[in-house]
């Protein structure tokens, strides 16, 4: 196929292409980062318009900006995609576990190493290149092709719903592709139908007015530090089981159909173990590990701090501790029900010496898709092609609000798409995409499109 | 008296140097400041040899140097006294918390705001200045003085006692004389026969060997922060009673004698509540807080740290987390054998889904000193001189490992006779000597050089 040939013809300059785009630092999380956030919102601008996009924009949201783009020449009778991806990433930190600067791409063997690289620059961009293929090759792409290019995904999407609602009409489509998961091994390309939400609060615990002498106060005052690991300790037993009442009241358990599938899909414990350097693996004993990362929910201490951190002995009594917590959630939780109820209880426990307060940092919807609509084999096929493997069929324990948006607000399905590698370390420093996935990324995308284009989408 | 006529004439000057001395950050724990820590040794030396000893000087140790001085002219009948003090301060952290600068001591009203101020430049250098005015009045103090000043109290005198036992000829003496303590309320002064000790360990928890995606892992691999909480919130019930088998084995109860004693010292609970700004007390409540804070032993984290602890959310699961843990412990408890217990009990405690390191920081000997020595009837005169109020014998919670060195190694008994206040902030921020006390303190000392020269010390 031409367009596969020019994409193949090209390779170099996409990768130069994808390295400008992460030498951009767009931390979302990060006020710091603001005038880079939109920096990389009008590069990417810019190189959809290159790409043969007709129109594309930054569109203005009460936070970060959307990059939006429209090619519709393929008629009315051709099927409509709506292309979703982030172009934020994670903050960096700890910096000084990086083995190279997490904004300068690093091109080591087959992987780049960059803060981004497979969350989720890598992987959107697949999409512009296969695009450009299209144009070069036949003029336009065979699909009517929108994109819609967040810049908070990693804040947890707080103006995305509003500008969805607002933008309906502009963002009708018959389905949307994602690609911000990944293979569930090296050899194993996967379609995501189920994906975690997610329920973010902060913890302040205040005791003294100001730090003391542990020596001259210890005893009589209760410590901060003291009281808040107690009380994140008691918010779940120690195989996993979350202690909050409430929260499991409306999680949905595996059919049996899916465990089985789940069973039969190709898992290596012991790479796994290499993999996450864990002396051994940790939770509900009633469920595998894939089930347990991706179809149960759980509780994470995502930070802690408070006191004296620097090296040495200082004998202070502090005034403040804090904690981030998270808890990835499944079809049925409510993230806004769940933050309250985990709010509730963490303040119920709260002994009176101490003050507690909780924050709701953010929050998304977990996402379960329909696994049998001809789009996921449409995806399928273009797997075969692009990576001459048949991909597996799995939930994943990361979340992606937006998919649950897209369902409810424009009433379609999302065709999950990833090219990442489970040692991509995303969120941890090192993080890199494959190379050669970025590049079959890019035909995988030109043939699902080619797929889709030749029948019609329910 | 002359000796109180010229120190009274010379309170300006004697301001002057000690905001000298509280200019020159000597922080010891920290590599940083080992200079600082050195100058502040010859600035000391140098400070003794003015105020008229005859020999003074920096005697290295495998630490921070000594500064010894002695001065004996008094004549064999006359007693000895060893007065030990230590010109090294706590870290100033948390530095923001500050509202004037750390180590640029600042006037306002009648207190002196600088790291160090109460805890212990101020307090030891009450006696230089004593000694200074027995020689400007009367060519020499009426007692064989020796002064043993360290600069590693504050990393626990890791090498104080082999200082000790090396010179134990050159440190013979009568009794020694320490100033680090305070007054138990702004009118009461307090003569300390009891101080706790000290068992301070650092925790290191490592899960997966890299930050991992939270989305991606959580629930089966051990958070390191969730393990590290439910770990220090096993070792101590939530009234302050600690699990750590063994732990209260050696603790002596407190006789009923002194518990009469301590329950009628003056002590006004509203007004120790608006001290630290609790909401209220906490601990033992079969044991007064004025028990709990002195006479009980305690276990407080100092500090806690891991993953992601700058604003916003990161949905991070990181490879490690850390916690430093003191204990303060009572008359028999070894703080040695407290911190083999206490790391024996966590790693029992460790789940085997991380790893669980534990690091002993430093230690401190309890202390008892004799409560019907003629020394505390001679500290208790020159009290009522200097400030005219008799002071309250009590224990007190911090710890001065000192004390029991020079019990053990000496022979000799240690008089606590202090001039900090409650509110002097010793270990936090804006750490403060109220000037009055700092004057009287200086009169404090001359008397008590007078008393105890007039008399043979037991």
């Amino acid at each position: 196929m031409e367009a596969i040939t020019y994409a193949r013809a090209h390779r170099d300059r996409c990768l130069a292409e994808l390295q400008d785009f992460l030498r951009i630092p767009s931390v979302s999380t990060q006020a710091k980062h603001q005038e880079d956030v939109e920096e990389a919102a009008g590069w990417l601008r810019d190189r959809l318009l290159e790409a043969g996009f007709p129109e594309a924009r930054v569109m203005p949201t009460d936070g970060h900006p959307v990059v939006f783009a429209e090619w519709s020449d393929a008629g009315d009778a051709a099927p409509t995609l709506l292309i979703y991806g982030h172009y934020d990433v994670q903050p960096p930190d700890p910096l000084d576990l990086w083995k190279t600067p997490p904004f300068e791409p690093t091109l080591k063997g087959d992987d780049l190493y960059a803060r981004g690289a497979s969350d989720d620059k890598g992987q959107l961009y697949t999409h512009v290149k296969a695009v450009e293929a299209w144009r070069e090759t036949r003029g336009a792409p065979p699909v009517n092709v929108k994109c819609i290019f967040e810049g908070e995904e990693e804040s947890g999407s707080p103006s995305l719903e509003a500008f969805i609602r607002e933008h309906k009409d502009l963002l009708s489509a018959d389905a949307a592709l994602v690609s911000d998961t990944g293979f569930i091994g090296k050899d194993v390309p996967s379609i995501v139908y189920g994906l975690r939400g997610l329920a973010y609060l902060e913890i302040e615990v205040t005791g003294p007015d100001h730090d003391l002498h542990s020596g001259t106060y210890g005893g009589a005052v209760l410590n901060p530090i003291n009281a808040l690991c107690r009380l994140v300790a008691d918010l779940q037993d120690e195989n996993g089981r979350i202690l909050i009442p409430g929260f499991y009241d409306r999680v949905v358990e595996l059919p049996d159909e899916e465990r089985a599938e789940l069973a039969a899909v190709p898992f290596d414990r012991e790479t796994w173990l290499e993999e996450t350097g864990v002396p051994t693996d940790w939770g509900e004993a009633e469920y595998s590990i894939l089930e347990r990362v991706s179809a149960r929910p759980t509780l994470d201490l995502n930070g802690i701090w408070g006191g004296y951190t620097e090296p040495g002995a200082k004998t202070v009594l502090p005034s403040k501790a804090f904690a981030k917590l998270s808890m990835r959630l499944v079809p049925d939780q409510d993230p806004q029900r769940i933050a309250e109820l985990a709010a509730d209880h963490i303040r119920a426990l709260a002994p009176p010496a101490v003050q507690v307060e909780v924050r709701p940092l953010h929050g998304g919807e977990p996402a379960l898709v329909d696994r049998e609509s001809p789009m996921i084999e449409a995806a399928s096929r273009a797997y075969e092609e692009g990576f001459g493997l048949k991909p597996v069929l799995v939930r994943r324990g990361g979340s992606i609000p937006v998919v649950a948006k897209m369902q409810s607000i424009l009433g379609i399905e999302t065709i999950l798409m990833g090219f990442g590698l489970p040692d991509d370390r995303l969120h941890s420093p090192n993080e890199k995409f494959h190379i050669p996935n970025f590049y079959r990324g890019i035909e995988t995308s030109i043939h699902f499109m080619d797929f889709l284009g030749g029948e019609p989408v329910s």
